[in-house]
C-alpha cells in the first residue's frame, strides 16, 4: 500500500495510464497535451483536454477573479495549441465555497469569456458544486485535419529545439495569470508541415522537454546562452507556467521556418538546443561545459 | 452583493447562463442535460456534459472506491442517455488528498472502466490535483444523428408523461452508487422518433419535471397512484438520484411505443401524468384531489 504523497504525481499518473481506455477511433490517448480522436467521415481529428485550476495551488485566495478565469481558459487553450489545433468548445465545472460573492463568480466568467472570444472558443456548459475552496475544472476540445496533430513523440535525432518565447519568473511576475496562449502560433506551426514534435511549457523546460525525450526515444542538449529568459537560468529551466510552445524541426527546415515565422509574428523563434541519440538524457551546455539536468519540477501530492 | 448561499444553486445557474457563449454550430447550449454541437459535415451532432462527484455531497468518506467510480461514470452517461445519444469519450479530473491510498484510486478507475465498457464509452484522459477531499470531475461526449437530440423543450399540451423505472429511496438504499444509466433505453427512445421531450431524473421528479415545463412552456398533472415508487410518494417526488428517464409523447403514439418497449426491454414503461396548458404549474392528482407540488429539491449552496 502506498499513499499518493509517497508516489508523487508522475508515478500516480504512470500507474493510472494503463487504466485508460483503448478504441479504434482514439488516435492518441493519455500522455500528450491532448487526446486525439478521429471524427466520423475521417477528414477531421478532434482533440480533448482537461485542466484543473485550484485555489492555493494555481492561484492564491483573494486573487482578481477575472485573472483566475483568464488563467483557467488560458491553460486549456494552451494544451489545444500544443497539438496545433483550433479551439472549439469549453465546459466548466465550478467548485465554490457557499460564502463566495456572486459578483466574483460572474467576473470569473467574464475573464474566461474575454479570452475565449479572442480565439474563437465558446463555453457551452458545465456544472456547479459546493466546496471549501474555489476550483475551476475546464474541459476543452479543438479540431484539426486528420492525422496532422503535433505529438510529443515525433522528435528525431539531429532536430533543432525551439521555443516561442522567454521562460521563467511566470509565477513571481504574475504573468501566469495573464499569459496569452500560443493558439495562433500553434496553428501556424502545424500548417508549415515541418514540425516534428510539439508541447507547451507548463511544468518548466527542464521537466517538459523530458516528455518529448521519453516519447520520442531521443536525448537533448540545451544551450544555456540561447534559452530566452525572464530572470536567471534556474527560473527558465524549472519555474514552469510559461505556456510557450516547445518544438523540434529538422535543421534543413530551420531557415525557411524562421523567415515565415518572423513575417507572420514579427518576433523571433528561439533555437535553444538539439536532439541527440542519448535516449532520455537531457544535458545543458553552459559556456562550453556539459552537465546533466535533473528534474526538479513541481509535483502535485509531493511537498517540495 | 449576494453570496452564493443566499441565492441557491438554481439562481446562481440562472445568472451564469447569460455568460455562456453563442456559436452557429452550437445547437443547444446550457439548460439541457447536455449541450449539442453540429459536427463538420453536418450529418452528426455531438453532445457534451460535465458532472462533479464530490465527497460528502455525492458519496460519504470511506465509501467503496469502485462504487464511487461507477457512480461518477453513471451520472455522465445518464446525461448523454437523456439526449438519446450514444456515449463516446470521457475525461476525468481527480482531486485527491495526499494521504489517499493508490489502490483506492486504482479501484475508482476499475469502477469507472467497468461501466464504460458496458456502454462502449472510453476514458481517454484527464488530470490530477491535490485537495482536501476526494472529487471526480467527469466530462463526457456522445453522438447522434444531426437534429435528433431529445430536448427538455419539446413537450406539447396533451402529451402523456412517462418514466422508465421506479423513483425514490435511491440514497437510503445505496442504489445511487450502483444504478445502471438508461443508455440503451435513451437510444431506443430516440430511434422510435415519437418522443417529444426527455431528461434524466437526478434531482427528483418534482423538481426535474419543472425544467420540462419551463422550457416547453407547458404545465403538468401527475397521478400519484401511477408513479412507480421505491418507498413512499414523498420519496418518489423529491429524493432524487434515480437516473431514470422522464419523457413525453403524444397520446396517439403511446400504445405502439409501449408494445415496442416491452418487446425490447421486457418490462413496463410507466405513464405517470399528462402535459397541460397551465404554463409552469405542476399539479398532483392524489386519489382525485388536485394539489400544486412545490419544489423541495436539494440545492447546492443552500443548507436544506
Amino acid at each position: 500500500m502506498s499513499k499518493l504523497s509517497e508516489l508523487g504525481e508522475h508515478e500516480v499518473i504512470r500507474r493510472i495510464i494503463p487504466r485508460l481506455g483503448r478504441h479504434k477511433e482514439l488516435i492518441t490517448g493519455a500522455g500528450d497535451d491532448c487526446a486525439i480522436c478521429r471524427l466520423p467521415g475521417g477528414e477531421t481529428d478532434q482533440v480533448f483536454t482537461t485542466d484543473p485550476v485550484v485555489e492555493k495551488i494555481h492561484f492564491l485566495a483573494g486573487e482578481d477573479p477575472r485573472r483566475v478565469g483568464h488563467k483557467a481558459v488560458g491553460r486549456v487553450l494552451s494544451d489545444i495549441a500544443a497539438m496545433g489545433a483550433k479551439p472549439q468548445w469549453l465546459l466548466v465545472n465550478v467548485v465554490a465555497p457557499p460564502d463566495m460573492e456572486m459578483t466574483d463568480l460572474e467576473q470569473i466568467y467574464d475573464g474566461m469569456n474575454a479570452l475565449c472570444d479572442r480565439f474563437g472558443a465558446t463555453i457551452i456548459g458545465g456544472d456547479l458544486a459546493k466546496g471549501t475552496g474555489l476550483e475551476l475544472h475546464l474541459f476543452g476540445t479543438g479540431i484539426l485535419p486528420a492525422g496532422r496533430g503535433l505529438l510529443r513523440s515525433g522528435a528525431e535525432v539531429g532536430d533543432v529545439i525551439l521555443v516561442t518565447g522567454p521562460l521563467g519568473n511566470s509565477l513571481s511576475s504574475g504573468r501566469h495569470l495573464d499569459f496569452i496562449p500560443r493558439v495562433d502560433e500553434g496553428v501556424f506551426l502545424r500548417e508549415t508541415g515541418c514540425v516534428h514534435a510539439m508541447m507547451d511549457v507548463s511544468d518548466g523546460l527542464g521537466t517538459d522537454l523530458r516528455h518529448i525525450l521519453a516519447q520520442s526515444q531521443v536525448g537533448a542538449v540545451l544551450d544555456a546562452a540561447l534559452i530566452p529568459k525572464n530572470g536567471d537560468l534556474q527560473s527558465a529551466l524549472f519555474d514552469g507556467e510559461d505556456f510557450e510552445l516547445l518544438l523540434t524541426v529538422a535543421e534543413h527546415d530551420l531557415a525557411q521556418l524562421r523567415l515565415l515565422w518572423e513575417a507572420r509574428f514579427g518576433r523571433g523563434l528561439s533555437v535553444i538546443g538539439k536532439i541527440t541519440a542519448d535516449i532520455g538524457v537531457l544535458q545543458l551546455n553552459d559556456n562550453g561545459a556539459l552537465r546533466v539536468i535533473d528534474s526538479k519540477a513541481f509535483e502535485h501530492f509531493r511537498d517540495t
